[in-house]
């Protein structure tokens, strides 16, 4: 079959590969809607470690093709929705009861792109088929449904690791389609003020309507002193979901005493926070640091899916470019890449 | 000074009384927004146990017109938001970090009708004003300030108490304006389906318009069979807004194991709640069954001006009925008490 | 093969079954130290309703005879502790991250005489191996960690229900085996004073070892009374792991608003709950009520473990009586009925 | 008056300053047992910022010499415990229900040397005295209390912010006072095995007798290796106290991922955290890094003194040296300074 993703490092394109095969719990699943995500352009880039010849894409809605022989609740023909972290749910860490995209270990539950082809292909594969797929509600899009596999997953993961409360002052830095679902998800816990920290229009206007409040840039100066100014003083919480090693510092700046730092950028493996003992109280803060992975499974997708199907929030402002066609799949992930300015999400639609 | 109140149980009329003194902590001020709620009429009637010669009312916007000697951040002139619940900051349970209700004991913290005289007076008293007492923003109408008090605070703390979270199926049984306002936080708290239990018209129009999707209704038959076929299952959460005893075993048999009821119920003295214990799993559920009275002070009520300020939610549809003069609190006491169908709240506005 | 447990309601005995068979993945045991639990007499009387043909017991250590075809942490011949709780990991209200007992629904983890034949057999069986059964550690006394699968997990439980912090008062009602676990689960929680109710001789003294500081006796008059008078008021936390519908009532009365009420007592099909509306605050008290069934999973069971190996609790105190061999499962089942007053817990050792 | 502190940075003496005056709530207390701390030697040789003509000390327990005017539970003579941290209860954080060392802002609580006088004097201040000083129980021994002011409230506040639970491996690195506090918490929260890393003999006495299960010294290697050698893998806590700014960076790299780690180190002005992204999983491990300041108020101290009480804990283990008389704070202040390998804490006892 054939599959797109990185040849070697730095080196994107189509590859040849036998199809996946189901185990007894398993399920093959053939894509209908998929995005590119810049985990996707990152792993590329060798930026989480040198890959090659390796089937890139973690966000998809597709159609089951084969189930495993104890399999239960979903059979060939079936939509369904494919989180991008599917765990083994009999992991260690997930019988604590917390944070299910680590099973095992470290980021253990995104099998996509780390132990396995994703599914940017004519065929991919889910481990644990009826713990990890959700069947697509006939009356959700199918792009909206895409949407909460990971970028609402995510960009509400950091409001929860945030624990908004009602009527808190919440910053956001970095209005990528993360940010912007970041932004959506604290309005949804009852914010008060939502300060971003982003430059580029469309971004900002979409900001805006999922809630955002005040606005402010990298190029008017330093952003933890406009958010000072803005807020009158500091933010209960700031959320990071985008920008580098630095933005913690800021953050951790911008945050008071008793507030919470919370964090889903992606920092590259060369990366080194650097950050005085002053700025964090010389630990004497109650300042919590915190960030991690979207968690996944059935369950918490299908929660999702039930916001967006109560009317509480349309994801689908996020996607900004549409391709149509198996192999236009390049096409999108070549512009993911790019990231030219009015880009925020591409999505890509496959009829079979 | 005139203050309308109770003479003696179930008599509602205006007493004469002596102007209250501000310790060094306190401050005195003069009404100019009232609400009347219905624990003032319940009190009136005796619900809460016995009172006589008290003035009622508890939920006011105003204008400091003294203060103690300690007072630092008031004077004389200022327009203030006043919390129903002022606590003593210095009281044990509070000192825990929790429900700040409870200063000391039992709704302790609960000084306007419990301790001393309420707000529907010439003049009235605070306790710790620096702490408790909320300069009213110039953008925002008294009357939306006034609605943070007790209603909002009230419906918000059993939203919060409920720990609802993203894409959870909740219903909320009564929609009177504590229960709307349960509505508004559960949607900001990123509810999925909104199921409410109510029937009165403008009671339905104004929970939908604050995210309610579905609507139950005593007249049609049991409602925790109707919330069942609706939800095709139980609920994951299930809040208490109204209702009598026998609200709590409907509430428990309506929601899953694991899950939480919630209330903000006042029950009278004389209610029995009588729960068969396969109701609640044979004591096995982990449903947790939680209760408590609105939390107050400065800083509660600011966050939740700030929920308003931002424009997350207007309160202000809760106020359907419009007085104007010191005197009309008797109108708006006695519509309150005959609670009419159209009413939700009424608000008195007080020029001097 | 032999199983002993209920032929009809009311009438123990041994049964000849069907060795069980195992799926993929999980395990066939066979038991080498069982201990009957007054919730297996509790079944053979028909208290969860009528039972009939059905083998007994949930407790076991033993040694796995057979392997499903995908179990990769086991071989024939292991070793292994068996949790009482032995969840289906991938169930809806398991991946919400709470209360494994309920992996689909109420109780649902319990497979042991709920959906399938308990442990006093030859052989049982034991579903998702991998994730439920834990190998016995060679420095640990196979009885320990027998004590760990419920009644320490179900003591430890509603402790963990209670949220006991530093220095706080506790009263533990019923100081049968999974009280006494509540008290030395108390002690390791940080609790201040913790007083007991029981009269059971040798029970109050294993309760004082297990860091007991007051006894009260229902044979001295109100309970009530008594703890409120040595505690000088409310107690923080009460723990109940014994009584019937009216010790709920008498917890509530205990405990101080803001406190919590937590229960493991497994209340009859035939109980209800009557509770005063004043005695909960009416509504207004947020005293807490929870209650639940004990997690399990090897985890959960390791960690308790663990507890034991660290040298912080000894649970082999609760071992009163010792049988000897397979067919004694009898005695130790009748003597469990029975319950003299100084029968804690017995276990039956058995050699094949 | 006399009192011993800070002349200017690096000078230690006596000093001469007038009595001080008790406000409305406050209290004046003349010390009765005393205990210098290293936030004392710290102060004053500027590691916290310039100080000057400063009396040093925050630990003490003492006699109620005067009180104000508005205080009710205390007058003169009155034996107290004395919190080091006496939070102004109104403030704007403490409000929020959490960390009371901040009431309006960084430390805010920590009055002593932050914001005047210490405790090293015929006579010291105390703020809001009912709602920060506790009455000494007949039978804890002064010294007892002493501990709790600071050393345990430090110690079991970092176990609380690591949130230890039963049966987990929790690492505590550093061993002096508030580490050997810590290990005891964490032995009061139910921790499996407790690995401590520290050298001096007697303080690796009194963590074995408090909890410690194993010793890991940095003079055999690194101890990131010897913690996960020992552990067989990461440990699910790691708690600092003690290090430098290097150690937060070790503890993150010894804490499995969805793990906490937990300062109370109080970090040099100097000092600057340098955490490559790796270590902390690339932004993804969803590990906390919290750190705090010890919370106060006569509740929090109250409820340690419990826990002394109820014999939990013995925490004068600790006092390795003692003195007797008010002249003798200069030795034990300066012991402190020059720590000999056989100090973990002296106190001084001064009769009037």
């Amino acid at each position: 079959m054939k599959g797109y993703g990185v040849i070697k490092v730095g080196r994107p394109g189509w590859l040849e590969k036998e199809k996946p095969v189901a185990g007894p719990l398993d399920a093959i699943i053939r894509p209908t809607v998929l995005a590119p995500c810049s985990s996707d352009t990152h792993s590329m880039h060798g930026g989480a470690g040198p890959k090659e010849n390796l089937i890139l894409g973690h966000e998809a809605v597709g159609e089951v093709v084969e189930t495993g022989s104890m399999v239960r609740n979903f059979k060939p023909g079936d939509k369904v929705v494919v989180p991008c972290v599917t765990p083994d749910w009999t992991g260690r860490y997930i019988q604590e009861g917390k944070y299910n995209a680590h099973d095992n270990g470290l980021m253990g539950g995104f099998k996509f792109l780390l132990s396995k082809d994703g599914t940017f292909a004519e065929f991919f594969h889910v481990n644990m088929a009826d713990a990890n797929l959700v069947g697509l509600p006939e009356n959700i899009a199918p792009e909206a449904a895409l949407m909460t596999v990971d970028m609402m997953s995510t960009g509400f993961h950091v409001v929860e690791l945030a624990d908004v409360s009602y009527g808190e002052t919440v910053v956001v830095i970095g209005i990528g389609p993360v940010g912007l679902m970041a932004v959506a998800g604290a309005q949804l816990k009852g914010a008060g003020r939502i300060i971003v920290v982003g430059t580029r229009p469309n971004c900002v206007k979409i900001a805006k309507e999922y809630g955002a409040n005040d606005v402010v840039s990298y190029k008017d100066g330093d952003i933890v002193e406009q958010v000072k100014d803005l807020a009158g003083g500091k933010a209960d919480k700031v959320i990071i979901a985008g920008g580098n090693a630095a933005t913690l510092t800021q953050a951790i700046l911008m945050v008071k005493p008793t507030g919470i730092v919370s964090n889903v950028n992606y920092y590259d493996a060369a990366d080194t926070f650097t950050v005085p003992a002053p700025t964090w109280g010389l630990g004497m803060a109650n300042i919590d640091i915190r960030g991690g992975f979207c968690p996944g499974g059935a369950v918490r997708i299908e929660k999702l899916i039930n916001v967006i199907k109560h009317k509480r929030i349309d994801p689908t402002k996020l996607i900004t470019h549409r391709f149509d066609g198996f192999e236009k799949i390049e096409d999108a992930f070549m512009l993911m890449d790019k990231k030219p300015p009015d880009l925020i999400k591409p999505a890509v639609f496959i009829k079979w």
